[in-house]
């Protein structure tokens, strides 16, 4: 596991460095250190490796997302914005993977599709127990939902790695904007 | 001119049905019910029509942006945001040419992209004005321009004409979102 997650980092590498297109599995393992019939001994294809990288940070945006269910909507929401953040910008085969989900066989898209919707099914729910509970404003969990997904995702869109801004601070800006046009204000 | 807005309308058609890269001069020119030659008075290659396409949203959204110069940043903020979604999504062809941007060969995707960077500016400074007007919370207005434009840009990726959910939905649920993460509570 170490190995393969060893092998994605330097396929994010040689991602960025070529395209995602232009970047085959032998680029791939001279990255990783490896010769061309080791690397396929841990990822069968390209696409193969894609989906991996895919599936892991759909992980743990579920994890993010199902955790601290005891916690305060608020409280739950932010943490499942600093994770989705730390997710496609902090590690770069996330980001990659998340641009290039269109680049794999239908099959593996329907695979990630599913679990991406899971996804997004949970931050829904968490949102609407947030205005179940009262700690939410009435709103429609479903478009409120979209709109915190496609500010967080179009992040990938505009974010340059070593620049100025950090992922960090657009978690915690993030976080600040997103969950503030929920809350109930103290009026 | 009303012409090429015709042919626009026809050409989103055309891209929908097919795709944006299968779709040539001549399906366009059928849809337009043109002869290609005809087509090609107004349209020199379907480069030259993606760019006025997109030239033409953005001339939409800069104007959005700047109108109403002396209301409220909170009202001119509903309006940007209103004019964002019905131009991705109400004027399919502006949606169409906002998704395949990066379709279009380097030297018009740089006019386009300066353009969409004066946009982005103009949104920055929206926010910076409410924030400076004591009407916006104290906030990174480049950020928060940010998750806003890709809130809305997102759209693109999960909206299905048809569906049960309509652009003048979006728009309100959005700009009620969007804008409350910004305002000062009145407590």
């Amino acid at each position: 596991m170490a190995k393969r997650q060893a092998i994605l980092r330097a396929a994010a590498e040689a991602f960025r460095e070529h395209g995602f297109a232009a970047t085959g599995m032998r680029e791939i393992a001279e990255k990783a250190g490896l010769s061309p019939a080791n690397l396929y001994y841990y990822f069968k294809s390209k696409d193969d490796l894609l989906c991996f990288c895919q599936e892991q940070a759909l992980d743990r945006l579920l994890e993010a997302v199902a955790a601290q269910s005891a916690a305060s909507a608020e409280a739950r929401l932010v943490e499942v914005i600093r994770a989705h953040v730390r997710c496609v910008l902090d590690e770069v085969d996330g980001a990659s993977a998340h641009v290039a989900v269109d680049a794999l066989p239908p099959a593996l898209r329907r695979k990630i599709a599913a679990k991406r919707d899971r996804y997004e099914r949970a931050v829904r729910r968490l949102v609407a127990d947030g205005v179940e509970a009262g700690e939410f404003r009435p709103c429609d969990p479903t478009l409120v939902a979209r709109a915190l997904l496609g500010a967080l995702n179009w992040t990938v869109q505009w974010y340059r790695p070593g620049g100025r801004t950090t992922p960090a601070r657009v978690a915690e800006e993030y976080a600040d904007y997103l969950v503030r046009g929920l809350i109930v204000s103290d009026a």
